[in-house]
């Protein structure tokens, strides 16, 4: 368990920490000599580090990628913090704890899961309480479900991501549902629970977050309906036409072909879950970027995927607060 | 006050009532004798009429787009109706209810009101509350906020259409502020009333729904940000920063410039008024295109905004309902 | 078995003969007598037609969609054919050939099929061929894989469209292999063979092509990559890797996300199984597009897809054949 | 007044001037002492600085984006200049003329603003003549509008660039009027004075060119409209299609709703009044394009916005000039 | 020679007249017996028509596309004229003059192309203006660019349409050079002039305007480049660099790659030529859309490939005229 | 002709030979001293260089863009190798091959072109084996064909790359054409042949290979058909409709308008033309783009223009080779 983590460290401090070797170069002086620069990260941040002993060792028995155990000293270079390392070793994966390295949701990951078991649990229509029986008595699966992230980079993107996208979005149906007469909320609940179940293999997550083999060449999306299928055809009686709307509300809810969905929302449902999805995701991720940065500017930086600076106010202004 | 609509004629049937005369075009038979046809509506459709005798009187006293009083008997014409008219003259304007011609909201216009005022009434941010108390307590603008549709086409395509939406939109908003935090409530509801206002002046709605010159010209949004401009004008220490937000949340409300916003969203409060306004619209617009064809058809037909077909459900097959 | 098509219809022969009922119209003369106005077609083309006599009860025992057995004469009206019709009834549907009244392909369905055996069983890759070997044993599979159309309207929009689209694309990227060092030859072959297999559950094809509410809302696409895990399933040792990567070729053959691939071909293989599908369906479709009208215009109509007269070329001209 | 400008800095000179303090980093030498490392800018251009002494003293005392009284030498450092500040101190906004610091235009603001006065006392339109009387006697507007740039970047992006782009277009737009017959020159000159009237509040330009919170959040568009209606507002006959279409030519000026139009241009005047300004804006930014960089070279760089690179023509070659 | 025209056909009245055959229809009525429906043209726009006797001579040796003498009368069929035609029989081409079939310019070709002679005439530039001389001594071109039209709908779409664009664009383009210092005027009058010369082998019309097969399948553009090019080898010193700007013009005229520019344009010229081409087709064609309808209404019908109704005015209300 | 290329230097060698100057800057140390930081560049690849000594002379006496002979020793700094210069001079042109400084095919130029030449010889159509005979006994012609790059970046972007596409286009249209009856292969061939050849003319590659004013100005789909008229015109019966097709296989060839073509394939074989270009350039280009990077890496980095990343494949899974 690690007790230091990258966002606590002062100049000046001694360090006998695991960290993951996200970076390393062989650089040379002048002189000849060799020496080792490299950055490391946990799931607090980056930092980089420079290796000027034993260098041929240490660079020849890590590589990018691996937990390692570093023992150095923190110093201050150009206005920011240096490892100043003295040695460092591969360390096995079995002795840390992965969310240590990759930032994790800050909720209680057990309670959550709870409350979906007891929505779900809840359900009028039979057939889908069943398949979610099915679902959460999955061990392997209910475990990645819990795990996982929601995303690489554009909202809850840390582990427990999916989980607290998933719950977050499950409620926010149910608060939307009573509003309309004639929807089907169980189907409603049920799509949004489902709708990216294929995030659990779309990403791989054990150093950093990122997209898998299968994730890259065959989406989220497609990954999703081959999970549910697994599960359908283990219930003997489930409805042909539910399965199918089941489906549709998956591999539809990014609304539109251009991004990703082969076809758009054609249900009621599918169209309300691809709204919901749409809120949750701006909303956490708006937010996430307005706070990773200076939040005393009014402004925020220019962000690239939405394409446009965002305001967080003026305080001192009247009309704020 | 009309007592006959159209969805209600019944071949055989005389009629003695008043219509919108929709089209008129004057024919000739072979044998050089004129003959009039014309098209006729109300608030609950269209019928094709033929006017046989005193063509050359009744063509000249007439003209397309005003109210008529129409004397005649319903016909069969090719598997359609068909009105036979003896006689039409012009009626005057005050002596009919517009509400008879041009599709209404079947709720209560007034009760609907009243909940949005009591809602505004409840506000705790002072400003907002005191604008809309201006706002409320200008008769002219109540007036045609509660007349006013909220389409031509796409969805609350009716009078009282504005505020049924507005309401619809504000309740639901209401649901979804507390599922997250720091949402300022008080503008979100302000934005969602306002947001739509210029519509009061986009359209014309006395014989049918129509754009106005000024709704062609400068657009909902732009009227908006006037009569909104108009009140904030009557009170003095308004704050600046939230005039601007409020102005913002109008012009950003359709999402994207492509869709008619100068602007795009750039608060979580406006992000949310985008998303509100769409699920509003499009719960609308969709069920009233599936509810307009025949509803036994397990598909509707092509969607040509949303480019796709609905799908309704097979009632018939296990899994529905 | 049908003895009479449509398109050898001439005026004033009589006609005894099953059709499908494609559109039918309660219409009404001047004189309030009613009359029926219908449209029949089978797999050579369409044709209008008219019941003066007993039509309350044929048009309260027939429905459009189904095969009606006709009994009338061939007369000629404003420049068409039209039948008028003196009985219609509806006809079973086991004793008609669905061939007879969908167009279908004009090759030996068995003869390609049994050529794409042999390709396939000529493999080299183990595990492919093996998997093959399942695909073809599935009489069902092998039975809809024969009759499915490949489109509704673009291309080989006909029965045995897919098998037909099928064998010529393997047949066409065989040529191409040896062309390009180092392609995975059965891969991509296999790729072809599989990547529009979700076609026989997206199209229903018993009185007309069209789309099956599956296939309306998950895709073949989708569909495909179902179909083929079943057969996965069965395979104990099929490589991981394989596995994704033909899922891969499936879902990317579309070639980008705006024409329905959730994600874009990223292995060579894949890019050329979407350019060799982009060959064959267009040289198909724009041959049928050419064919379809009077081929001594050198210009064909607009084609409202592709956007663009195609150019048959003038052949009177010198520089011509 | 200053009387050095940074174009003009040469390598040993000494330095005591008035500078705008744009970036400023705290850095630490490897034995762990702190210096400055600074960006000054006037509206000639920018040159990095450094500060070795007295540095915590300097950077607690001044802050980015204020107006510092700086006591130097110039140095050269990796083939560029750079300032070696002694000492650096905040100097107050009064004491300064922000066109130093600002680029400006090298036209003379009276003149240009005295001769639209005059093209204005010349209109045959009463009302319209009435309006700009209005805006010319408002103190306030005139000299935000004498002072405002056109844009940040793009185009007349400098201090009088407003006035200057609004002139060259009110006279490019009579030398077009006469040209085609019944164009209503008193709308269209109307038009092309208002039509960026909403800069005055869309940018800030103390001591950069910047967006104003208003210009973000509402766009210089909508601003105008509420400027022209605040004018309006005081002429009591003004004919009510005069000002709807005056606000049309405003807001549909950027020539399509993807530019930030909330409708597109309507009257034949509305449509000139957008290519004018294409024209003018073009003109003038692919010049300063093309002058900004070495004018030997026959090619710009690439512009990114217009996606191209632009010709200045090899002189050396015949044919040229 | 024309004596009467359709537009100014009565109903009662006899005609003797040469028209277009535009479309030629074989019917045959209850009774069988044959007649046929006619729609015939002249430069003033259609007429329907119906020959009832000797239908077999008539319909084959008559083709559409052809001039015919027809005899008949003019009468009035539900609302609108239509010729009673006795007899109907081709007329040789040499006996017509096109022009009073295909709409025509109202204005002075001769003079027109005189006035571009000498603006040419006048060019300080001597090998441009060497390469008009050789432009306007070719007969034949010189013929053709007299005759053609500028487009088959959208604007100047009739004959000498693009000798009138082209004059037009030249005047135009020479009242805004003097306002941009140091645009290169002769070169880019000379881009004005040869823009467009591609159409005189882009169209065909001798009966009606229509595309060419080099038109469709090679475009104006590309036409116009080989035509310029023939005229520059007959010059022997004529600069390469003039003649690849001169190129260039005329390729990058619609402004961007997908309008069919191969190129945009990269130089002053080129852009100036772009905005001028898109005034004068914008402005003609507006009119002319306006124009084409009735002209009380205030708005006109939806123009397609614009996007939006114009705005014509409303003439009765204050502020108009 | 060089003995030594930038991708054999070994840190520690001497190095005495001829180089491209690239990149040159003067820079100037903390004492005042001046060095040079140069750019060297040869077909294998680039190093960067310092000139400590003689600073002045040689940083006056070269240019960047120019053969340059250097004469230093490779050191490694930072982890990558430098060239630490001791003196640099330009060299002529005529003592260096280009192709030792410009990327080439490492196929036989010489036997690529006997096969085209050989392939064009055995044409059945004797108009277009003359039109080649014309081309191939053009010795400017044929020497450029066989130097000239397919592309500055994309695909074949090196000396010989045009002549390779072009050949391995011609072979792969071989192979499909006899797939498919009654395609015009001759005519296929010769626009496969002829659609890039004016890229003899679009780049300039001495130095390095860089667009041309012309090919920047006019594109090489204009240059192209230039070229092909040329020849066309010592053709005396050449059938103009082939010419005409030909030219349009040339412009037509990128597909659509938005990728530089000015009209769409509208024949079958110019549809087929396009698809053989894209396959070809796609997989050259994807491989050059894998084999760039670290080819044990199983995904390449992110291709700006194709947007997204490549997968080369884990080698060391199961189901791979």
């Amino acid at each position: 368990m690690k007790k230091e983590f990258i966002q606590d460290l002062r100049a000046g401090e001694s360090v006998e920490e695991i960290f993951v070797l996200a970076e390393k170069n062989l650089a040379q002086k002048r002189n000849g000599e060799k020496y080792l620069t490299i950055t490391l990260s946990d799931r607090t941040g980056r930092i980089r580090g420079v290796v000027w002993d034993d260098v041929d060792r240490i660079a020849s028995t890590t590589s990018t990628g691996e937990f390692v155990r570093v023992n150095g000293a923190v110093a201050e270079y150009k206005g920011a913090l240096q490892l100043v390392v003295r040695d460092m070793a591969v360390s096995s994966p079995e002795a840390v704890d992965p969310a240590d390295f990759v930032p994790a949701t800050n909720r209680d990951v057990d309670k959550m899961f709870a409350r979906l078991v007891e929505i779900t649990s809840n359900m009028v229509n039979t057939h889908l309480k069943r398949l979610f029986e099915l679902f959460w008595a999955d061990d392997l699966f209910a475990q990645a479900f819990k795990t996982a992230p929601a995303a690489k980079k554009m909202h809850h993107a840390y582990l427990g991501g999916l989980l607290e996208h998933t719950l977050s979005m499950t409620v926010l149906a149910d608060r939307i549902v009573p509003h309309y007469s004639g929807i089907d909320r169980d189907i409603l609940i049920a799509g949004v629970i489902l709708h990216d179940i294929g995030k659990v293999r779309e990403f791989v997550y054990d150093t950093k977050i990122d997209y898998s083999d299968e994730g890259r060449l065959v989406s989220h999306i497609v990954i999703a309906v081959q999970i549910l299928e697994e599960k359908l055809r283990l219930i003997e009686d489930f409805p042909r036409q539910q399965a199918v709307l089941l489906k549709h509300m998956i591999i539809s809810h990014h609304g539109a072909r251009e991004f990703g969905s082969p076809e758009p929302p054609k249900t009621i449902e599918a169209v309300l879950l691809h709204y919901i999805d749409e809120i949750d995701a701006r909303v956490n991720g708006i937010r996430d970027f307005m706070a990773a940065e200076d939040t005393n500017e009014p402004w925020t930086s220019y962000h690239r995927l939405l394409e446009r600076h965002f305001f967080r106010g003026r305080s001192g202004l009247p009309g704020q607060g």
